[in-house]
């Protein structure tokens, strides 16, 4: 399947704008071909009345349908075989494993949304029948369900080339919702893009789609995606990347004559707090993990630890000691693209020129600009120098952290109630750190959306009790999540419908429960029929 | 119980502020004693903080503890007794016995709430357990639970000055959710809402909550509702009134360096569709349910039917020439402020004047100006004229509604297209209607929160399966509902957490299932331990 550089739109694909742009591989420091073709005003117009068309079939369509296409993408991405892999390889530098592996856990997300929606309890129906005789006013029937805000723009992240992308979890989320999806791929892997896009869009036409249900365009600068979040068919985004592009689309959305929600992750310290039990027990084994959680993939994670926190002392000291040898045994890393790490070497200089914060170690081998790499980096401050000046308080994305020593426990918590909203913070304690650091916890539980003991926060679970997201900046909507079967809800708002007759309504609401789901009746939980 | 015209903040009551104001009798065309103390910058800093010190105490009380507040909330407002109708008769202008079935329906909310949480189920709790075993990986134990979001700013409304004011609907579900809630009571009726602020404030003192749990604050106009709403320890907001008011705060909060939610419901046309077997069949009965909806309580419902579409035709002139002589019948209402009055004339006096809209009738008797009165309208028009006319599409509060004749059932689903979000659709049809308009009920579920059959929208039930609410502008947040148990929704976020010790863990999310709520166990719904 060679690579067109079209925008895919409808059952077809077109490259009618003028502007093109190549991708790049980091590794070789060279563009790469084919030419791709930014979507033009006009296609980007013609997109969004397609999706909008087919989003009025497309939601109408009974789940099992739309688990079918779900289902039919997940076999087409895994069909897209070691063409996906190379070309995906070429654009990001990921190692060939990783993305194996990454193709794999996007899959398992798509048939995750297919078996959610055929089984169908996720829509929490609730159905409270009539009592004409209550007094003083007859009490009417009621019935609860969720219904598909419309066409969803999704913007592909740089660092999950394929989960957090084209078909992505924000994409296989808002189709299983009963959403078209219209997706901005990103500038960096273009061309994995495209193989993904074209791999659902067959996957729609085969499953007897409506034209238009799925879309991927290309854009090298923020036209597109502006002109996707403006126009007045999309209903939601979605969107994984800095806080400069969440906020600035967040804004946008803002500001339109309808506003929509945005649901974009954004960066993350991540802290890691070294509780004293935990530290004198197994500092070793926690700067091994943590090493390890801070480099894994170039430390290109949005839940990559910025930020561990320990008390000062010979414990905390070994720490240091064992994380350095570690760090300096890190290779250096191949970044995703040249801006990321240009973005990193601007991070760490400033980390390395900041007063009284000093480099514990980084790599020895140092990286080969030519081949866009990265060293890694552990740098080390006291807690009134951390407090004081806010640089040291933003995520710096790429292979480095910063060990706090703190005094005591007060100066943790002091550290916990200044953090801004983090994705997750991790703790590291025996039984005797979580019941002598209660409060800690509670000040964590108001500040993250995930609270880890004795692990490491990279490598996020798809699963129905995964939550994604965090307070901001963490993300500008910490209600939802992007991971996990819960995610399905960004893409859904409620509908009640009063009195209705039994065949007007959608089949979760009729009295036979002809799907067999789960409801709330008269505020009890059954599977019942009425 | 004296009404005294202080901000009443933590167990106490100040009015620091120098700028002062009365209420208004809107009978009599007077203001009434005594003088209201607006909130100074200093008791809105002082109320935040306390807020922002209770909610941490708050949250993590037993359920059963919130709930004890809850039902001793709804106690002493009840105590409230003959004091708080009298007086909010005087602010509102509202019948005794409305105001008495007001406020029992805010009383069984706050009860509704308090079975909510003291039954539990409603955290949505999910636990997948760990795998050390699974392959690549090993799979961890992962469990998710909603969080209350922190201190939340409640405004009241005008037309409900008890069940959607200072103990209304989004206090009940925000305090139930274990949020701090501070209430900007309506400048329209401060005293009806110090004495309802004073009866929670006793329970909460009563029944050991943390002082700053909750609070009111006066205003006369925007300056203290945006100090609240832009102050960094607001998380969320609840909002009912005009469409200006409440995108001037959703702006206000969009813009904030920390975004926060704002739930605003607006206005809303509230479409009624009468399909022509209806029509044939019982047209006078569905005019005279019109009339009585469109002028309940002077018109002043968010629910009001504002806007009626039917087929040109013998029929369609039985049902003007009903509704002209029933409206004809009404008496003048009391409005509830001379700024809702004006504003109602004003937009019946924009109606009267439009071309090709005709007056079908008014009430006979002119409603007296002193007394703040308004006279009910019925206007008519063409779906030409409705469709070339935006003002004809604009809510007017008041007893008033436009009844646009259309040429076929095409004509209904053009209106139905171009409609903007509302919080509700009527239908009255028979089972014949509905199996033939089945593109209009495609469409308008897309258009608003709540489709009606044969009924009419005024009168929300307050039920686990009701939705008040509807895509923008109806609502800034059409995602959620502002009256019913899903309400809670509006003042949470997801928690995960990941290989949590057991007692480090919340109550619902610990294996032996202490609550005894329904969970979801490894995608199993059961009710069992673990």
């Amino acid at each position: 399947m060679a690579i067109e550089g079209k925008n895919v739109i409808g059952f077809g694909s077109t490259g009618e704008g003028t502007y093109t742009f190549r991708a790049y591989n980091p590794t070789l420091g060279a563009e790469v071909d084919p030419e791709f073709h930014e979507a033009s005003p006009e296609e980007v117009e013609r997109t969004m009345q397609l999706a909008e068309q087919a989003f009025h079939i497309y939601r109408k369509m009974p789940a099992a349908k739309r688990a079918d296409f779900l289902e039919r993408a997940a076999e087409e991405i895994e069909n897209t075989g070691e063409a996906l892999i190379e070309r995906c390889q070429v654009e990001t530098a990921l190692p060939e494993a990783r993305l194996i592996g990454e193709r794999g856990r996007t899959v398992g997300q798509i048939r995750m949304f297919a078996d959610l929606i055929r089984e169908g309890s996720w829509v929490d129906a609730r159905i409270d029948q009539a009592d004409p005789e209550r007094e003083p006013l007859p009490k009417p029937d009621t019935r609860l369900t969720q219904m598909p805000v419309g066409p969803v723009v999704v913007f592909g992240a740089s660092n999950f080339p394929l989960a957090f992308s084209v078909a992505g979890g924000d994409t296989a989320s808002a189709l299983a919702a009963g959403c078209s999806v219209v997706v901005k791929a990103h500038r960096s892997h273009p061309g994995s893009g495209e193989l993904v896009g074209r791999a659902v869009q067959k996957a729609a036409e085969a499953t007897g789609m409506p034209e238009g249900v799925f879309a991927v365009l290309h854009g090298r600068g923020r036209k597109v995606g502006e002109a996707l979040v403006k126009h007045p068919a999309t209903k939601a985004v979605g969107f994984t990347g800095s806080q400069a592009g969440g906020r600035a689309l967040f804004d946008l959305a803002a500001a339109r004559p309808e506003p929509i929600p945005v649901y974009a992750e954004m960066g993350s310290l991540n802290p890691v707090f070294v509780l004293p039990g935990a530290l004198a027990e197994r500092g070793e084994a926690i700067a091994d993990g943590l090493m390890q959680s801070v480099t894994l993939g170039g430390g290109q994670f949005c839940t990559n630890p910025g930020l561990v926190l320990g008390l000062e002392g010979a414990d905390l000291d070994r720490f240091l000691e064992t994380a350095s040898g570690l760090f300096a045994e890190v290779a250096p890393a191949t970044m995703l693209n040249a801006g990321i790490c240009e973005a990193y070497h601007a991070g760490v200089t400033t980390l390395e020129g900041a007063s009284d914060v000093q480099v514990v170690n980084k790599s020895d081998t140092a990286p080969d600009p030519g081949r866009t790499e990265a060293e890694a980096f552990v740098f080390s401050t006291d807690v009134e120098t951390f407090l004081g000046n806010p640089d040291l308080n933003h995520e710096v994305f790429g292979p480095s952290t910063l060990v706090v020593t703190c005094g005591s426990k007060a100066d943790m918590e002091r550290v916990a109630r200044g953090l801004e909203g983090h994705l997750t913070a991790t703790l590291h304690g025996t039984e005797a750190d979580m019941a002598d650091h209660q409060e800690l916890i509670s000040i964590l539980e108001q500040k993250v959306g995930r609270l880890l003991f004795n692990g490491f926060p990279t490598g996020v679970e798809v699963c129905s009790s995964m939550h994604h997201g965090g307070p901001y900046p963490a993300t500008t909507d910490g209600r939802s999540t992007s991971v996990g079967t819960a995610a399905i809800f960004r893409f859904c708002r409620l509908v009640c419908y009063q009195n209705f007759p039994q065949n007007a309504l959608p089949a979760e609401l009729q009295d036979a429960n002809p799907l067999g789901i789960w409801r709330l009746v008269d505020n009890k939980r059954t599977r019942d029929t009425i």
